[in-house]
């Protein structure tokens, strides 16, 4: 008997969860290729604007997230530990502050500017729901050294493009702008607010949509005083126009006016102002975006981003004026899902080879060869099922092919390929196989 | 005056670290274009038997690596904490626990035999090293319920196929092999050992190469007393024929035969035994193998993996018999290294547009956006600076070709095509432009 001296540390195991831990996923096979197509449409739209790709660890020291603003996350929604040497680290929840550590740490060397793009995944302690995990991919595309408003056209227009690679129709999204220079003109020389009550005005406008109305106008006022109906026009804007003159003269407006009209211009129409649009992150200081889906039953923000002149200048170097977008796996599947966007699952693999007896083994073996080098994805079953299994296990996995190996095939070298979809057959060689199954 | 209230913040920050956290790597695009190439040859190889690409989460809950054998890792190595709920997690330190678990959540319907794969990224605590760091990624190969040793032989041969892929020599790595059935019955009917002096005798074999030849050789005795010379007599066989004749007749003797015959039969010839390879992990039932680099400089394990017949069986489901091997990008990179295999750096973007002045910004994204519908990577220069710096941009970045447009451009829509590498120019139409770029 040979004895397996692993077995006994097994079986006095307790009882094993076979489940992900909460808030991830599994990828199966199936959802991988899923995953597979968005991250392939994403790659390939960026690439065509120029942004290549890097990537990092997805552990960071705690300081780099607590250095940067948005101090909310770190302290209620990071995963942060302190490793054995008694470092305080992090799982990063967002790639932002990574990528601006990149940046200045090779500013010198770098051949501004520059177009960089990620598909990080990242993670946040939270309850898990629809479209929320705790673990989700993002697609990061960013610009470093770029002042002009071109880069924030340009930002928009990979985001529309992505969309419309994904098949969508532009009824069914719409881009809201805002710019943060508008709104801290707002708070700043319209409202003259003192920086602790602009601050929570800022936040007040970021959080309208997730409170009550009296509970956001309750606050409105004690921040405002009488000055809150001002306020509440200012937020019932539907367009720019419809600003009162006194906010119609800024930066930030010119911004807007620009950037609209260059947006026309590109054919991009679906384009409306959102003087409610903050975008969390305390670190934006020019124009903002959001995509979201106009669905009346997933009426949601699917993704945005914005500009974001000083991020870099928090490891004390020069300023690099950046902008960028985040794009999650999650929203995006659900939009795609709800718009029945999503790819049919096809097997990487072409054809499947079964086998009626073992004494095919060796010839099996050498016609993949063959085929695997003239570029087919080709298994040779390998067990010894009846034919019937062999041919289940190929139909189950989505495999387009089949053939079927026994002493007659072996002598003749001619095999009766039958796909497996339209249960269609024909002769094939070991020859014209592989161009027969690439058509 | 414009205030970003986010600066203050900013200010104040302590002076940050731009390093990435100890033992984990910066991906830059140059890195990048490395990491993807790599991948993308064990991708592709993969593909080619057949395999099928699969993800999960990074994090688990510990007590899937608790379960397991090889309790030094959780004790010792990985990164586990509690999460903000009370859960014991790990940052996963290899993928086999997760698709053993993967594997038993949908074994009822799943359709096996499984070929799947992954490329996840692993963590473990430790002093940073040559080709040892606390972050990497690997190749994670798994067939799923084939018991017969063709699917050994396939794992094998998968490898051996993964380094002609890279470019690689048969005298630049060897195949070691050895069946852990054959260890099995040296400690357990050939020496009669006790589990626990079983245990000791294989821990201390797979430690042989990291010990003093002394300590090894007292440790030895201290297990197996006068009949340690047959132990290193065992240790000393370089084929299977210098075995003693009781070891001749087992199992695992007749399967590292059959093995190796087979593989001699698919031209791989790199192949020896060594009866002191142990490949780690407890949960091997069976055939092990490892690829080691035979260069003088860098002789050393590049990576391995083995037949593990009950691991599904952890999460006490029915045994599914496994094979599977794990491939780091750490250790693959410095062969690829030492051997000169490594690609030189290529852009993904074909082309860069410099721009005379913003007069000619409208026609520039007319014209970027023609050529990325057919099929051009693009970079429209957005800045104003000189025409040298814009050109010096694009050279920095490994773009191969630049037009310049001005007025005229802009006007005749002829270009001037340049290569910077060859510095050859030639006139081109918006027409031509694709087709000449992507000869």
């Amino acid at each position: 008997m040979v004895f397996h001296f692993v077995n006994a540390e097994f079986m006095s195991a307790p009882k094993l969860s076979t489940e992900p831990y909460k808030g991830t996923r599994d990828f199966y096979p199936e959802d991988m290729f899923i995953q597979k197509y968005i991250f392939e449409i994403m790659r390939k739209t960026v690439e065509q604007y120029g942004y290549v790709e890097y990537d990092a660890s997805i552990l960071e020291e705690t300081a780099l997230y607590k250095a940067k603003s948005g101090s909310e996350i770190v302290d209620e929604q990071t995963y942060s530990f302190t490793d054995r040497g008694g470092r305080d680290i992090t799982i990063r929840p967002e790639m932002t502050p990574t990528v601006a550590r990149m940046v200045a740490r090779k500013r010198k060397e770098l051949a501004f500017p520059l177009r960089w793009y990620s598909i990080p995944n990242l993670f946040r302690y939270e309850r898990p729901q629809r479209g929320r995990l705790r673990e989700h991919w993002q697609l990061n595309v960013d610009v470093f050294g770029i002042e002009s408003i071109d880069a924030d056209v340009e930002a928009i227009s990979v985001s529309y493009d992505i969309m419309k690679a994904f098949g969508a129709q532009d009824e069914s999204f719409k881009i809201r702008l805002n710019n943060r220079k508008l709104i801290n003109f707002l708070l700043h020389e319209y409202f003259k607010l003192n920086h602790e009550d602009a601050y929570k005005l800022s936040k007040l406008i970021d959080r309208k949509l997730k409170m009550k109305e009296e509970v956001f106008l309750e606050q409105s006022k004690e921040i405002l005083g009488d000055r809150v109906q001002a306020f509440l026009d200012f937020l019932a804007a539907k367009t720019l126009d419809q600003l009162s003159p006194e906010l119609q003269e800024n930066d930030g407006i010119e911004q807007l006016r620009l950037l609209m009209e260059k947006l026309e211009k590109r054919n991009i129409k679906n384009v409306v102002f959102d003087p409610s649009l903050m975008r969390g992150f305390d670190y934006y200081t020019g124009p903002v975006f959001e995509v979201y889906d106009t669905s009346p039953t997933n009426n949601r923000s699917l993704f945005g981003g914005g500009r974001y002149d000083d991020l870099v200048g928090i490891f004390n170097v020069e300023k690099v004026p950046g902008i960028g977008f985040g794009m999650g796996d999650v929203t995006i599947r659900d939009y795609l899902e709800t718009y029945e966007l999503l790819p049919k699952y096809q097997s990487p693999t072409d054809l499947y080879i079964c086998r009626l007896s073992a004494d095919q083994s060796e010839f099996i073996e050498e016609l993949s060869h063959t085929l695997r080098k003239n570029g087919l994805n080709v298994i040779a079953d390998l067990s010894n099922r009846k034919l019937d299994s062999q041919i289940k296990s190929a139909d189950k996995q989505g495999i387009p092919y089949i053939i079927v190996v026994g002493e007659n095939e072996a002598k003749t070298k001619t095999f009766k390929l039958k796909n497996l979809q339209t249960r269609h057959e024909q002769e094939v060689t070991i020859e014209n196989l592989p161009s027969i199954i690439k058509k």
